[in-house]
């Protein structure tokens, strides 16, 4: 025999024995990761009937249908993120994945054979690819298809998933090309390839241990899903199992915030569903006292008119309708029944096909969805749930109204410096307002569509939130590091018919001063008016400069005291930490007690902030925008309430939504604020505020006693209150 | 018999007599004006069956019948515009019109006794007062129930419609008070009272004539009739026919434009429809020509997604659901018979309980409704539809768009010094925009609800507008009387499937200087793009300052040249005329032939404009905002492109819609221009632009001849063209 024979042999051998090797797989059946064989007999039977699950089959089709119709493009990485050949690569996972599932569902090879072609030109590529040109300079997670490993992750996930949908079309020469050309590889280069973001706690390690963890179920390497499971060292310090434990509270919030938790979620979904269709003996959805099913539908709470409340870095416009909260939704509904998660489904309005996918259809389908149910609720932060809270109150006494207040902690590189913000909303619309990310995402012309220098030097800022600035210096003095550190406390929380309230400190923000706010959203239900209590003391053991800015949205209508205004000339009222891009607009010193500044929204409601001052507070308007030298910040307004040469300062407020402006139908109601009286005092634990608001005389008692149970007495004018609980508001006249 | 036994029995005489005349009156029966007894029987009928026209019976009724459980207020007149006792009169005439029509419904008497019993208050209030305490010093047009007379003739035009609805419900002896003390002082005041409003050919005059008119309809005043159709002295130069003459364009535009014409209307609609009810040989609905259903069509027409254009001083919130067009629709529906006037109504949502809005109820309910064909066209403007033109473009290629090219006259007090300026949208959006008016309408804490300073100081002033500004001063040097006397002329209009072209000139918006521009809307079929070309050519007999503004809405993402900002203070652009509003942010002198402006819009689109300079054209990027000490102007941006010492020159551009930003599912397209050609050169009357857009390259030939009909031949680049009509489009590659 002469060598090539025998080499041909060999190959011949090497090919039946890994056939062989196959065939007695642990997974022997395919596909089974988030979509089973069982669900695939459901789903086929699906698209014969009429309903949202057939449709949504045949837009996908369709969709799928025109990008086949055109040659399979697999080019050779080039450009950073936005750029050609990333959003190529993204589209392929993309459509291999939705190829795969037509396959199973219709059952037409075509689908399979898209599948497996592009499979083997990306088999041909990879084992050419060096690291990605683009990465970042001495960066630790460099990609080879991608600038960076995390959208490589991502790429595994859907693409081990997309080989799994259709392994049963492909022949064994196929198999093996993939599989070790490409699959295996990949996932190599992204576990023992890169051990820290693989072992790291973050949402980058789960990307790439639910990548690795799913090609081990697939390509039967039990190995690697212990490895994804425990880490590399199979410690049990890293791996899925301890981000489940540490990357949510115990209420399932995820430290970064929505915006954030909303990316994360959607490898946390994917691999639990696929340990539970392979290994149930685990009961991942039980892990942690069910912390998946807490984290989805905390992201849920986290949203306001479909919007996830924007803090830290966030793009406004994200919200429920989300492909990840679309997957973590159906999911949440399959687990558990409650017909709300289908009103959230509805808003989607988004079918995934899949068995999850399936189950919503058909209830939908069915009329079965109930209205969802947002609550006001204190998420407590960190994963043992006491480095702060994220608080969300909510009234729909007159309309639909949100107050976010985040005394939470720093959330990581991607956190503010804004402890103790506070945002209001109102009417589907932004009121007191946060700027989220200074980010134009994927847009080349705003710094390659990366998060802009803007977000460092105003975005971040203290002075960019609706929280206290000690001279003009941020929180941790701007130290990240410092940040993650230190979070708040949260003294209490209480919501009841009468409003919501909570009040939080931080005495690390800054050395040697204590801040510590206290705001709720009260029901004045003889009104029909809600408003909201802002209470924020600060002490100080020196003298300090203290700002409290407020962001609103809308415009300025009048100020009952005089303003001093810059009419001809423009400066920056400060020179680092953001204040270098504001632009003084004007500034008063308000003399009365009542200090009112009202502006309009483009809902036409008015909108009057008033704080009770004592000629100390100056009131600096401001518009953003100076030292912007590539028009890169949009021109919003605040004003800013100083004092200087302070130890201690108690800022005291109340924000009062009231009437229409109606030019289309030409009428205007209530343009003017309705409170006439706002007074302040303290006896004993009870904080007290009186207030006048159109006619009505209010009392409104706020009880910081270390035990809320206690029972608190007081006398206020001549009469006994006596008030149980946190919040307590008395209609005077009603006495 | 003694003397009191003698004045009784006059008195009972007086009332036989007055009863004997009321019963041989012209009118003999009630209602009789805008609604007819005939209407009344097939509304009784309808209100009996489910639709539309039963919910709103029943919706006006619940609304109604909470108002009637009040007691009746009838205030001495004190307060000006947006004030308690101003809207209570403006509440009251709405409520007993509406009570009216309720009364002839349901035949309810409650409902008569209600408006008779107001009535009676305003007949014994009305005695008493004098002219109103809030009017304007030297005022001709003061009222007694209102600041203004206009809003006294509302109110006439109101009550005699709510009187003839429960005239036969009323005894003789309430009968004579309520026309002796209120209805016939009313009237005689609106008409003897103020000759020079009653016989004003003016939207002030025309509330009056038909106030004045309806009360001779419904008080046998024959004459009262005929001053209202002539004038006071029945001479034919003012009056309601007059003004049927004057006041409206051939085509039924209406000189102040849309703001105002929507306003207008309704008197019009009104009284023509009375008296087509009760001198039906006066064909007052053919009278001129069909004038009347003319104007109602052109409002539609000035609308877009659903607002009004808004040139001049209009608020923007304006649109085609006013109550005002309610009614000029359904009677439009009425007269024609034509379906597109239900898919308005449908629009409106807003049934009115007439003979009219029956008919359009019934037509909904059935399912009779059409699209309503929104065109591109020029509508004449003055009297005699010469004095320039309102140019409206449409295209549906891309998405619904429009654009409003105003080479219009000037339109009165309300008119803004704006020849030639432009204004375009998109996908529901404004993106080169218009301030409208700086008004808070209603609003007192912002000068009294009134138009504010900032109206005179900015909006109207040019800079204000996309055109040309002369050494920084505004059209006619601002001087209303000059503007009114010297309109723009129409060269051209012409609108095909190709796209919709016009060019107009003035050469007397400045002394010895000529203003001409084309703007093209055209339509890329190829590509499924519509562009917008920009030809704005100056000639002056002297060197001047050339000024061309753009105000863009949205955010500034690009320019491809450099730009020097002014980053640590900001200056007002200039001194006067509007320029010192305008913050002066940055300034670049493009030194490329193309000069490319990107900006992104709340709707995620891109718009690029790009503009053909030799150098010369310097870019002033500018922010609204200064020398406003109340904060009365809205921030807006824009850019100034600046020529000076110029005797001629011609600014060329181009606007580009393109791409789409979406963060929310995270893809960013065509963020960037793909212009990458742009040529203009001349051949005897034809203007060629040759453009290359998306890898397609164009030729745009716009010809100019005198006679449009005349076909144009001529070569470019080594090709024999021929164009027939206005606007020729080549796609080159074609060829």
């Amino acid at each position: 025999m002469n060598t090539p024979f025998l080499l041909q042999k060999l190959k011949l051998l090497t090919l039946t024995i890994f056939t062989l090797l196959l065939s007695c797989s642990v997974q022997a059946s395919h596909p089974n990761l988030v979509i089973t064989q069982s669900d695939v007999l459901d789903m086929r039977k699906a698209i014969t009937e009429q309903g949202r699950f057939a449709s949504a089959y045949e837009k996908l089709k369709a969709n799928v249908d025109l990008q086949m119709a055109l040659p399979i493009e697999v080019p050779i990485p080039k450009d950073g993120g936005g750029g050609y050949t990333h959003e190529r690569h993204k589209k392929n996972y993309q459509l291999m994945y939705d190829a795969g599932i037509l396959f199973q569902l219709s059952q037409d090879k075509a689908y399979a054979d898209y599948v497996r072609d592009m499979l083997l030109a990306y088999a041909q590529l990879y084992p050419t690819l060096d690291l990605h040109p683009a990465r970042k300079v001495k960066s630790q997670n460099a990609g080879k298809l991608f600038w960076q490993s995390l959208n490589e992750a991502v790429w595994l996930v859907h693409t081990i998933q997309a080989y799994d949908l259709v392994y049963s079309a492909l022949s064994a020469q196929d198999i093996i090309s993939i599989e070790t050309k490409l699959l295996k590889p990949v996932a190599l280069f992204l576990s023992e390839g890169q051990p820290s973001t693989f072992n790291k706690v973050h949402n980058h390690g789960t990307w790439a241990t639910a990548g690795v963890g799913m090609a081990g179920y697939v390509m039967n390497e039990p190995e690697w899903v212990d490895k994804a499971l425990y880490d590399l060292q199979k410690s049990g310090k890293g791996g899925f199992l301890k981000q489940l434990d540490e990357l949510f509270s115990p209420q399932g919030y995820y430290n970064e915030g929505p915006y954030y938790q909303r990316y994360a979620l959607l490898p946390f979904v994917t691999f639990a569903k696929a340990i539970a269709n392979n290994e149930p003996q685990r009961k991942i959805f039980q892990y942690r006292d069910g912390i998946l099913l807490k984290a989805i539908d905390t992201t849920i709470q986290l949203s306001y008119d479909g919007l996830f409340f924007p803090i830290n870095d966030a793009i406004k416009s994200k919200g429920i309708d989300t492909i990840e909260l679309v997957h973590g939704v159906a999911l949440a509904y399959n687990l558990t029944d409650a017909a709300g998660y289908l009103d959230i489904a509805r808003q989607q309005d988004h079918i995934i096909l899949s068995g999850d996918g399936l189950k919503v259809a058909q209830a939908l389908d069915n009329g079965l969805a109930e209205p969802y149910a947002f609550r006001s609720v204190a998420f407590g932060d960190g994963s043992d749930g006491k480095q702060g809270a994220l608080v969300i109150m909510r009234s729909q006494l007159a309309g639909d109204q949100a107050l976010l207040f985040k005394p939470a902690a720093q959330g990581l590189d991607h956190g503010h410096f804004d402890k103790l913000t506070w945002q209001f909303y109102d009417q589907a619309k932004e009121i007191v307002s946060d700027y989220g990310a200074a980010r134009f995402l994927n847009v080349e012309a705003k710094f390659g569509g990366r998060y802009l220098p803007e977000n460092e030097s105003y975005a971040k800022q203290t002075v960019a939130h609706n929280t206290v600035v000690v001279d003009e210096t941020s929180h941790f003095d701007g130290d990240v590091e410092v940040g993650n550190q230190n979070a708040p406390v949260l003294n209490y929380f209480e919501t009841s018919p009468l409003g919501t309230v909570a009040s939080a400190k931080i005495d690390t923000a800054y050395q040697g001063v204590e801040l510590k706010r206290t705001i709720a959203l009260v029901n004045l239900a003889e009104l029909e008016k809600t408003i909201v209590l802002d209470l924020f003391n600060v002490a100080a053991s020196g003298e300090h400069q203290l700002d409290l800015p407020l962001h609103y949205q809308g415009q300025l209508i009048d100020t009952n005291f005089a303003l001093s205004v810059s009419t001809n000339q423009l400066s920056a009222l400060g020179t680092k930490n953001g204040y270098h891009h504001l632009w003084l607009k004007g500034r008063g010193l308000p003399k009365h007690r009542l200090a009112k500044v009202s502006w309009l929204n483009e809902n036409g409601r008015f909108y009057t902030h008033t704080s009770l001052v004592n000629g100390q507070e100056e009131f600096l308007f401001t518009q953003l925008g100076a030292n912007d030298p590539h028009f890169n910040l949009r021109n919003e307004q605040a004003f800013v309430r100083r004092v200087t040469n302070k130890n201690q300062h108690q800022f005291i407020s109340v924000l009062e939504p009231h009437g229409e402006y109606n030019p289309g139908k030409e009428f205007t109601l209530e343009a003017e604020s309705q409170l006439t009286e706002l007074g302040y005092s303290q006896q004993g634990n009870v904080m007290l505020v009186d207030i006048t608001i159109a006619g009505v005389s209010y009392l409104i008692a706020i009880n910081q006693a270390p035990e809320a149970s206690i029972k608190q007495d007081f006398q206020y004018q001549d009469q006994s209150f006596s008030a149980n609980g946190r919040l307590a508001v008395f209609a005077l006249n009603d006495h």
